[in-house]
């Protein structure tokens, strides 16, 4: 199966300013294209640790998604991270010259602007539909903005590109069981079929408490029947509230 | 400066079915203890994966929390692979235990949820005020829950106890320009005052676009006097909306 991480970039998910967004997203979206995302990191701004991590995941993971730090501005560090990573070097990439020319009077093409068209030779572009400052690819690792709305549209051109692994399907049943009710069945019932992986997620709201099993197959029939015997057990616990 | 590393256990994050509200909730709670989170990992139930990434993250970091897998089901592995990870045997844990029992009616008090006081020998308990199942503490690693509520008591319990170091103090200028205008003075500004770091975030909404500055420092002082700068400087480009 195919498989990948995502490598988020930046203080402010750090410090707890920002809330990240991107790694749902992204989940989401490869969980429909049936790739595994199988580890996240957040890194701080900070050109060794956005080397070591990158190796790191480029090496284990079928692909590499990375969020934040290609911008103007002087924390804006990824791009020349990820070259020196890689031991390339950077250079003018025409075409997100040409993407920065077609959006920006000549005389808003300031050095700092220019500075997101110096990528790591070999790269191809990611476009941007929003600012047109463009991601790019460089092997298995693909360079993102963080600003939400321009990784979303980034991932959507990227993610049909993906070698497209089994999906995986999924059912939610919800309890007023606590878990530990339950625990010694959601067990038998894991074991008893091949490839059925069930999770189980306590919940504690103001009005009551209660468990999400969550049962996930590349088969559907398992998924289905496994549901069924869950409902089945529950109804004779007395009801599955 | 003491820092600090999180490690998020569990599929359901990686999957997308579960937005993670853990890291930022830390994040602010050691932003106003002084103590830096440095990274940030999401990894797998999968015990070779937590002991790696577990055992990484404590050599490098003052403290490690981790945040899911310690529940009575079978998903649950966090405990089992923490205790492999510093090479130390399960026992069961006298206080952990009591917890229990003061929680659970005798009948109630099954295998599943006696897995719960399983804890590393030399583990320290943090208590769980919502369902009584602690996390633990051994060494410089403490282990939590992965319910948003459980979480937060722990750490609101945990962050008192931890060496304070010189807090950060931060103002947030926001203006209509985009960073790539301002990101000359931006840099200049950061490289006048030793200390001062300056994010530049650009947001892009439905109505219009922008960018937040935000500006860090342990000296009070220079985040004002720098805040005041910008302030000038975005003054003389015409408003900073």
């Amino acid at each position: 199966m195919p498989t990948a991480s995502l490598l988020i970039i930046g203080n402010e998910i750090l410090s707890g300013r920002t809330a990240d967004k991107n790694l749902q997203y992204l989940a989401l979206k490869l969980e429909e294209k049936g790739v595994r995302l199988q580890e996240v990191r957040v890194v701080r701004d900070v050109e060794a640790d956005i080397i070591t991590a990158v190796n790191t995941l480029r090496t284990q993971y079928d692909t590499v998604f990375t969020s934040g730090g290609i911008g103007p501005t002087h924390d804006d560090i990824t791009t020349a991270a990820i070259a020196k990573a890689f031991g390339v070097a950077l250079h003018q990439h025409p075409d997100a010259l040409a993407a920065l020319q077609a959006y920006y009077k000549p005389a808003d093409l300031n050095a700092a602007r220019l500075k997101m068209v110096l990528l790591p030779v070999g790269a191809t572009l990611i476009p941007n539909p929003l600012s047109n400052a463009p991601g790019f690819q460089l092997e298995n690792v693909a360079v993102m903005a963080g600003v939400p709305r321009i990784f979303q549209a980034m991932v959507d051109f990227l993610v049909p590109t993906l070698i497209t692994g089994d999906v995986i399907h999924s059912k939610t049943i919800t309890t007023q069981h606590p878990e530990g009710t339950i625990a010694a069945f959601l067990e038998e019932l894991e074991l008893a079929t091949t490839g059925l992986s069930i999770g189980s997620y306590p919940f504690f709201t103001e009005t009551g408490r209660g468990t999400n099993v969550v049962l996930r197959s590349t088969v559907l029939s398992d998924v289905e029947a496994a549901g069924g015997a869950l409902e089945a057990y529950l109804e004779g616990l007395g009801g599955k509230g």
